[in-house]
């Protein structure tokens, strides 16, 4: 079964993004470009949650993309995706599945399908989901250092989850990988994505 | 001037015990105290907030503490202790000082002193407010391999906080030590301990 793991950034106070969305905190810079391209090739297909992807969709399919970043466009564009949603009817990114219903039970699926590992990026809620329905095999947080003080939390989970340390990475300009395999908390509602 | 650093245990979630103030969750095990012990060393003072000062004066001070623990027994007690409470009148441990008002003024003079460094302990809300006041010169997290999905934040600041990664250290139980030194954000109310 292939793996499905989910990256996203937190602030050290565990905050995805500020209350208005504000991720401008987040420091990408030539280091985090050459990691996160690496670990582009893990994916043999990349999963969403409904925000994420519709600011993915808009921006990557679009000529101006392919001009900024030539190599992430074409990659991004060529995976398979799939967005979990309960609301999205028509997709318009090419390669992509809506999973609107009865996500545990299509994403049991999706894993055993053969091929590269599933990444998850950038969904806080759809990553708490997949946490508590046990469907989560590794949690890698890029550890940004700032306290935001406040806003959406990067791991909305109800209960205490513990979790196995797997590895580690402090980037030069200061941002901490900390990669995680989540132990199953046993309760899950659906994602309202 | 003397350095003032604050210690204290997080869950990658941001929380630093849950609501009904459970910290069980945290590992303290040989590695963390051999660790531990050598920090204390780095210590010529100890500064706590109130709530976590009347924990250590009622146990570190008792006979039960010296057969537990003597070697950290021995040290707490000895060092100097300063506690910040606008409520507490009278300390009853040993070799205390308390800071009642004008927190501000009074730890840049303690600052100004000479010896070793000073060690703020496990007191979150404490460690915001020197974070925004700008007198607190490390903060080191060692970051749990849990999510506890709530609680009281391990780092209550007003407002966005920039930091700078100074080390790191991944302990074997999957502990991560975070150093950060942070900038001061310019905005700091009194501390409510």
């Amino acid at each position: 079964m292939r793996k499905l793991f989910s990256f996203l950034f937190a602030s050290l106070d565990g905050y995805h993004e500020t209350h208005d969305h504000d991720i401008h905190w987040q420091d990408v810079d030539d280091e985090f470009d050459a990691f996160d391209l690496a670990q582009l090739d893990e994916a043999g297909a990349i999963l969403l949650g409904r925000v994420t992807y519709e600011g993915f969709a808009e921006f990557w399919s679009t000529p101006a993309a392919h001009e900024a970043d030539p190599i992430r466009a074409k990659r991004l564009n060529a995976l398979p995706k799939v967005v979990v949603s309960r609301t999205l009817r028509e997709a318009q990114w090419e390669n992509t599945t809506i999973i609107g219903a009865d996500a545990d039970v299509e994403l049991r699926k999706l894993k055993e399908q053969p091929g590269k590992d599933i990444q998850l990026i950038g969904s806080a809620k759809l990553t708490g989901y997949l946490i508590q329905a046990g469907l989560l095999d590794e949690l890698r947080v890029m550890v940004s250092p700032v306290l935001l003080g406040g806003g959406n939390p990067a791991f909305p989970v109800s209960g205490q989850v513990s979790m196995e340390l797997l590895r580690s990475r402090q980037f030069s300009n200061g941002n901490m990988l900390l990669v995680y395999r989540p132990h199953a908390s046993g309760t899950a509602a659906e994602p309202a994505v």
